[in-house]
């Protein structure tokens, strides 16, 4: 049995989906941010890093999204979440989270979290500003030469799709205006629409 | 025939020391950061993000080091070097990679290249002075909790070793005292003996 601990409005998201769409049996718990659960004793003997996903399985506990997605695709292989047999196709699918987490997650997370990288109110508030322009820029290139319709990958399905979902559904607080983008706003909207998606969603939102 | 698109200095490093580990046949190009060559339209036709690694494969064009990295070690299995028939121990793998982009690299990047998330002179040096701490505190982490000697994922040497190879490689400049990490410097001092780094390094250098 898995076991997800996440938080609402984080990329949690992601991993949440995606065991929904694998037809897993997990179980989540919620980590409270407000009260500083992710830096509580308890909370860091399960992930010393102090941040959401975890995913604790019979092996072990799992960190990092791209890492967890990737092996719930292969431990789940019926539910053909990546192309697991072809590795080309599967670089593909981990170079797109990999850009998702270490360049549009992090432009994203200059906008409140500043005071990981800097110490000045001066600093944070100037970080804050060029937000709009950063997570533009980087859904600027995944509309124009990373999705590839009318899922990341093409034809099917993928875990880059949920990954995809959970980083465009923080444009609107980013102030990145959704209509410029219309192929993520089509994504968004087919996305919303399964069944997966939309009982994570709601269960998230609870 | 696989092509790496390099900079000296750069992550690209983890790759190319990878490319030689796996003893693939591979040819390499260097691009020139201080003539911004990384910007020119000819290499942003290879990667419109205009940064290093990028992997020509037959198949197409990669980027992102943990997608390579792990790319690399499926395409040639006989070099062992990943847990490929272990999903969790693979997921171990990279889970450790994704931490080394997203967080410790990320890091690192706002020694010199805070203009990527801010605009004032001021936050550029608020963001550099905060290095020592942020870098140091990711490879207190590495030293304590990740790297379980005598390689990254214990006994079996793994694409791990390169890439954390790469990325301490850069603690001096970002005013991290190797010395309070006799894991990471110990792991230095075996990785810099390995044939195939010395070739890299030294090509690298040339």
């Amino acid at each position: 049995m898995l076991k997800l601990y996440y938080a609402p409005g984080t990329c949690a998201l992601a991993t949440h989906i995606v065991l929904e769409e694998a037809g897993a049996s997990y179980t989540t718990e919620r980590i409270d941010f407000k009260s500083n659960q992710q830096n509580s004793p308890e909370y860091l003997s399960i992930n010393p890093k102090g941040r959401v996903p975890s995913l604790v399985t019979d092996r072990g506990i799992l960190t990092e999204t791209p890492a967890m997605l990737a092996f719930i695709a292969q431990t789940f292989p019926k539910a053909k979440l990546a192309p697991l047999d072809d590795a080309f196709a599967f670089a593909q699918v981990q170079a797109f989270n990999s850009y998702l987490c270490s360049t549009v997650h992090v432009a994203h997370a200059h906008r409140m979290r500043g005071y990981r990288w800097a110490g000045e109110e001066s600093s944070f508030a100037d970080m804050k500003r060029m937000v709009p322009k950063t997570v533009g820029a980087c859904f600027a290139l995944i509309e124009r030469e990373m999705l590839k319709g009318p899922w990341v990958m093409g034809e099917s399905y993928t875990v880059c799709d949920a990954y995809l979902f959970t980083l465009s559904g923080w444009l609107e607080v980013d102030g990145v205006d959704i209509a410029t983008l219309p192929k993520v706003a089509d994504h968004r909207r087919r996305m919303a629409e399964r069944p997966a998606v939309r009982k994570v969603v709601a269960e998230e939102k609870a």
